[in-house]
């Protein structure tokens, strides 16, 4: 069982969303982040890099909307639905176009096809969690 | 100057956005997301922390969306406006729910009112930069 | 396979450590993360929160800084081993003093037993991964 | 004032280390922090990309290791100086590492100058801040 689920599994409190989901949404968030941290760094190692800014560039940020959403979403998603759903909807839009840019580069690129597959889990996540929350 | 600014100024390229109104909204970002994580840890400092909770929450996800921003935007804003405008909108809408709950303790606790300021000039940045990006 | 793993292994270049160790360490350092800022949202949720608050405090370092650690040691660990280093350290640290105050409140509290085992965790694997980048 | 001093000055308890030390230091930390995402991005829009593979990384890092420092110093440095002393040595030696390759570049980027001048003043307010919480 992930840490995430233990986790919520000990929460002392209710919480307004089912907590499987919200284990898996959290668990493809982490994932969503640290793959694209790494592939902004492999994609740096490559020797077309010029070839891949963009990707780079969407990778950072896909990274950095990823990390401060598992930060909100751990404290328990819809506690504070004002500040949870827009996030969870940015994140699904970055994680988009950060999982289109990736799967450009997919079949040069074995960790960019990694970090696509990573990227769509994790859009596909937020979706089913702000639909829950709503 | 701040380092935001000159770091604008010594961009390589052109950016969609101007510089100043860029500039001006990294900076109230950065105050907001360190504001919000003094404000935070100062809560749990007070006697009355247990009427200060929802507070503190709102404080630690409101540093963390804050933070996601000022990279996001340090990258320059408009760039990706598919990842930029959500995130800014999401970023307001936070430092709003933060902002008000803040105010509610402005009149008790001098940490929280300082923390309330920097909540509103972030939430006013956000919304000029979205409109500005548009 | 874990996403950390997978990364690792479509690297386009060798890097200097072994992958399995790097693999294990940025996992542990993922759980670590989140586990400390559910933790710390948990503790604030509880009616004995005043006698949580250096928890929370510590929780809120830790997830920071593992946070920091996680993506340093995602751009593979050992390439700038003046950087890697003193931070692996100082998470160790860092997730050592957290580990000890969770665990004062373990028997309490269920949540605070399972980041005690995540930081626990981290902590051992900051240690090993410093020792293999010697 | 710095919002990070207002937040100091409306501390509810006393802290301990001198508050003009403490603003400084967070300060000076939150924009090398900025300083080293921007300058990440605007080396990706140079030509000469290639060559600055070394830098890219080490702000990337630094950029990390900042936001998590700005966080734990945000939350009163020496309060638990197991967890602030070895983070603000990490961050210490981070950046000078940035600082040192980004000045290699200085003549050729303005940005990574001004980036540089950044570092050197973390790594100064980190030595200085280290010294006074011994």
């Amino acid at each position: 069982m992930s840490y995430a689920r233990q986790m919520l599994d000990s929460y002392p409190s209710t919480f307004k969303v089912d907590a499987s989901l919200l284990a898996t949404t959290i668990d493809a968030l982490k994932d969503c982040a640290q793959a694209c941290t790494a592939d902004a760094a492999d994609d740096l190692s490559e020797r077309d890099v010029t070839e891949l800014v963009k990707c780079i560039r969407l990778c950072l940020d896909c990274a950095d909307v990823c990390a401060a959403t598992v930060a909100v979403t751990s404290r328990q998603a819809g506690y504070y639905s004002d500040v949870t759903k827009p996030l969870l909807e940015a994140c699904a839009a970055t994680s988009k176009s950060c999982g289109d840019e990736c799967q450009r580069h997919a079949q040069m690129h074995e960790h960019c096809r990694v970090c696509a597959e990573a990227c769509r889990r994790c859009e596909r996540a937020c979706h089913e969690l702000v639909a829950a929350i709503k």
